[in-house]
C-alpha cells in the first residue's frame, strides 16, 4: 500500500492511498480518515461509497465529515467507484464503465475481468484496512450516495451480520426499474432480470434479507427522484418487511455534495451511537 | 448579476454569481452563502479572500463554513482572486498574474488596467453585495488564506471603521520581505519599496495602521512558514504596536485546505461574536 498525501485535518489523518488489487487486476485509490486516538486504540469504521463520476476525492474534498468523524471516534473509508486505467474497458457515457461499476461483479464480456466492485469493496479491500489501519472490523458501517447508496443498500443487506449501521444518501434504490439500473445490471449481467436481484435492494428484501432499520436522506429537490431513485418503492418494500426505515425527503435539497454535506455529519454520528453501543 | 448556480445548502442557499466588473474591464465570479433568515432580516457578511491559483470555488467546495455560517446567521462572500480570460495579461508562474492578483491596484505595464482587486474588493463587490443580497454593510468581518490572508489583514488595516473583525489563515504577513511579495508588489507596482507599504500589513502596522485586536491560524507544518509566510514579523509588529493578536499556530497542519476547514468554522463564531456585538 503506497501513501499518495497525508494532511492533518479535524485532530485527525486524512490520508490517500494506493494499491495493487489482484480483484480488479489494477491499482486501486481509495481515502480513509483517521482520528486522533490513544496508541493501541482501535476505531470502528464507516464505508463511504460513491456515486456516478465519483473517485475517493469527491466526498474526501466536499463531504465535511471529519469533524464528526473525530468527535465520535470514527475510521471513514471511501473507495473508487470503479476499476481505471488506459487498459480497462470504459464507454463513452458516464453512467456506464469506469466510474460507474455500481458495486456488483460483472458477468458479461468485456467487463467480468475486471469490473469486480462487489469483490473488491466486500473483500479485499476490508482485509487491506484491517491490516493497515487501527479499524476494529468487528464495528463497521456503511452508507454511500446515489450509485454509492445502492451500493451501501445492497451490500448491507447482503451482509446484515457485518454491518451494525446501513445509511444512505439519494440512494439508487430499485436499480432494476429504473434507467441508470436497467443499463448498468444489463450490460454487466446479461438480459436475465434474476442475475440482477442481488444488486437491488428493493429485490433482496422482496426476497427475504433484513436489516433491523435503515437511515435515509434524499432531496426533495432532486431532479433524479422519481425517474432514478423512486424512495416509495424502498419504503414500500421496508414497510412489508418490517424493517425501520428512517427515510427523510428533504425539502429544497438537489442531487450534490452541498446536500450530502449538510447531512453526513448527522449520519456519521447515526452510525457512530449503533457502532459504539 | 447572473445566477450560475444555486444549491441549497446546511439550511442556507449557497450561490455563485458572475457580473460585469466595471474595475477589471472583465466578467468577475463570487459566491456567496446565504443563511436561512427571517424575511427582512440583514446580515452580517464576512469575506473570504483565496490564495494563489484559486478561484471562489476551493473554499466554496472545500471550506467547511456552511453550518458555522447558518448557526450564527453570517454571510459569506468568496470573490475570485484576479480577472481572468483571454484577454487579460497573464505570467506562467503560479504566483503571478491570473490567479495571483494580490488584492493590490497595479501601476505597472501590462497589469494596470486590469488588475485592480483592491479596488475591486473593497470597492465595486461590496457595493453589488450590499444592492443583491440581505446584508447588513454597517457589520463587516474579513478573512482570508495565505495570499488572501495578506488581503484580508492590509485591506482590515486600511479600513478599521469599516472591519469590525479581522482574521487570516496563514497569512503572507510581510510580502516585501519574501519571495512571493517581492515578486508580485515588484511586477505589479514597480521596484519603487515605498509604494509596496500600503500592500504589507507589517509595513502598515509600522506606518501607524491599527486595529484593537486580530485572529491568525498557521499551521506549524506549513512548508510556507519560515520563508514566505514569517508569522514571527506579524507577531513583533502587533507587540510593538499593542495590537492584541492571537496568533496560534497549529502543530501538524500544513497549507492546504485540511488545515483551513479544521479551523474556519471557529473564525466564523469568532467573527459572528464581534459583528453581532
Amino acid at each position: 500500500m503506497e501513501l499518495l498525501s497525508s494532511n492533518k485535518s479535524q485532530g485527525g489523518v486524512q490520508g490517500v492511498y494506493r494499491h495493487a488489487s489482484e480483484v480488479t487486476g489494477t491499482d486501486m485509490t481509495f481515502s480513509a480518515f483517521v482520528p486522533e486516538h490513544a496508541p493501541g486504540a482501535k476505531l470502528p469504521v464507516l464505508w463511504f461509497l460513491s456515486g456516478l463520476t465519483c473517485t475517493h476525492a469527491n466526498v474526501t474534498e466536499k463531504g465535511e465529515y471529519r469533524a464528526a468523524c473525530a468527535r465520535h471516534g470514527v475510521i471513514l473509508v471511501a473507495p473508487d467507484t470503479s476499476p481505471r486505467g488506459p487498459d480497462v474497458p470504459d464507454d463513452e457515457a458516464y453512467d456506464f464503465g469506469q466510474g460507474a461499476g455500481f458495486y456488483l461483479d460483472a458477468t458479461e464480456a468485456p467487463w467480468a475481468a475486471r469490473f469486480r466492485m462487489r469483490s473488491y469493496v466486500e473483500q479485499e479491500l476490508p482485509a487491506l484496512v484491517g491490516a493497515e489501519f487501527p479499524a476494529d472490523m468487528g464495528r463497521q458501517g456503511i452508507t454511500g450516495h446515489s450509485m454509492g447508496g445502492h451500493g451501501a443498500l445492497t451490500i448491507g443487506l447482503r451482509h446484515p451480520e457485518r454491518f451494525r449501521s446501513v445509511s444512505a444518501f439519494s440512494p439508487i434504490a430499485a436499480p432494476s426499474r429504473v434507467p441508470w439500473g436497467e443499463k448498468a445490471l444489463g450490460g454487466y449481467l446479461g438480459a436475465d432480470r434474476g442475475a440482477w436481484r442481488a444488486y437491488d435492494a428493493v429485490a433482496l428484501i422482496e426476497d427475504g434479507a433484513r436489516l433491523p432499520e435503515l437511515l435515509v436522506d434524499t432531496g426533495a429537490g432532486d431532479p433524479f427522484l422519481d425517474t432514478q431513485l423512486k424512495p416509495e418503492l424502498l419504503e414500500a418494500a421496508c414497510s412489508r418487511a418490517g424493517i425501520a426505515l428512517t427515510q427523510r425527503l428533504q425539502p429544497g435539497y438537489d442531487h450534490s455534495y452541498y446536500f450530502v454535506s449538510t447531512f453526513l455529519g448527522d449520519h456519521v454520528a447515526w452510525h457512530a451511537e449503533r457502532l459504539k453501543a
